[in-house]
């Protein structure tokens, strides 16, 4: 048995997420049938991330196990997937590692990134949420930063689709607003994420800064007390500007690669 | 009358180029619908390069003008005019202008940018030449440096379609080739440019570092002398990597505005 860790980038907008469904492209699907062609043998492959239709990774990481006897080299391993992958997938890096690494267990804890753009430019629908009315990112990044720390997020999660009763209290480890040129960019760290749970709070962000709920209403929301006003669902922001954007394990301090490396865009 | 420039940016992949023509979609062309349903008004369009299909601009500049007695401000020009645009042609700036100006006459130059990726990337096939073998960037960057001044670049064109017997000799005022992070980019500024001649030297410059053509084939090439054995035509760079940068006028002594303020994608 081989193990190998990938760290993987990807253009969500043309998959079904990341997780393998029948009848539907995903990227781990993708990267199965890469792989197996490849090693010619049955793969296991797992994500640290499951990120939703349409949404876009900077950093997922991923472990990619095959029952072999032959011990192909990483290098060659990310070459060859690369060869075979479509064009909006990439295989960044890959390690082989011990076959007890889980990329999902293992992890400490992922960082999305939301992009909110505010100036129409040709190159970028894809990957933001274009909001045209002006925004007071000062009450958005105040209220960003009440998010650290352990609350109950019932009111920033939609129903797990698998059915699962899973409680709604996570630990953000943080959560801040910069603004980059002409760009909003919300950064949040946490060990784990409910379903949909960056883009609703993103949305209730933008419902903030557009001035129509208050600093007051975002509080109640973290309270995790509902409110029928706060409708937050129809709220949530597009997919077309969510990123995973790293995941962080033990033993790796500073894992977070400056996005400026990881999406090499004209300039 | 009324005159406005206008500063643009656009994904080139959707349209059969700049310059209008009947039953294909240009740049211009949508342009033109959007001014005329903005103003009603028939107008006059002219872009400051002609850029061929699929080729983007992160700097076009286009001239504007309609038969107005009222007088709409630039920027709700500028906005109109991008309300009404598809996502990927961007007005970036607009300022009215006199009556006399016009975008190709009275440009003193043009930067093109040529952008050759080395390593695959999720989320640039559109905007980039993928080499995927080895490449001898300082051979590269060496014959770059040998081609501002005046050259016959007839060995670098393709006859215009139009038929119109134009000098092949052109006047390059700077060419470069410069690495940033993982890509490789090509800058050169002239005057005017001939057809598909940025592509072409871009597609030998490609054959040199991969070792199979020498310097001095590329000197032959620049001196205007061509050879069964040096098919120029078959090595032209596809347009996915060719970006109109900037356009230099009078009285702007600093036009050319960094990449990363052009094109702000995730860092």
């Amino acid at each position: 048995m081989r193990s190998w860790k990938l760290l993987l980038e990807y253009d969500g907008g043309r998959y079904s997420g990341w997780q393998e469904q029948k009848n539907a492209r995903t990227v781990a699907g993708e990267l199965r049938k890469a792989a197996e062609e490849f090693l010619r043998a049955e793969v296991e492959i797992g994500g640290a991330g499951r990120t939703d239709a349409g949404v876009h990774a900077l950093g997922q990481v991923a472990h990619l196990r095959a029952a072999l006897s032959r011990k192909p080299p990483a290098e060659m391993l990310r070459r060859e997937l690369n060869e075979r992958l479509p064009a909006d997938i990439a295989v960044l890096e890959a390690a082989e590692v011990s076959g007890r690494f889980h990329a999902r267990h293992d992890a400490l804890s992922r960082t999305y990134l939301y992009r909110i753009s505010q100036r129409k430019r040709a190159f970028e629908k894809r990957y933001v949420w274009w909001v045209k009315a002006p925004l007071d990112v000062r009450a958005m990044a105040a209220a960003a930063q009440t998010l650290p720390g352990r609350h109950d997020f019932r009111c920033f999660c939609d129903a797990d689709p698998a059915g699962a009763e899973r409680s709604t209290v996570v630990v953000v480890e943080s959560a801040r607003i910069e603004m980059e040129d002409e760009l909003i960019l919300f950064r949040i760290e946490a060990s784990h994420f409910l379903w949909k749970m960056v883009r609703r709070i993103t949305g209730a962000l933008v419902k903030l800064g557009l001035g129509e709920i208050a600093t007051s209403d975002f509080e109640t929301l973290l309270a995790g007390r509902a409110e029928p006003r706060l409708n937050v669902a129809a709220w949530t922001a597009p997919s077309s500007g969510l990123f995973l954007e790293s995941v962080r394990y033990p033993g790796e301090p500073f894992p977070r690669r400056t996005a400026s490396q990881l999406f090499p865009l004209p300039r």
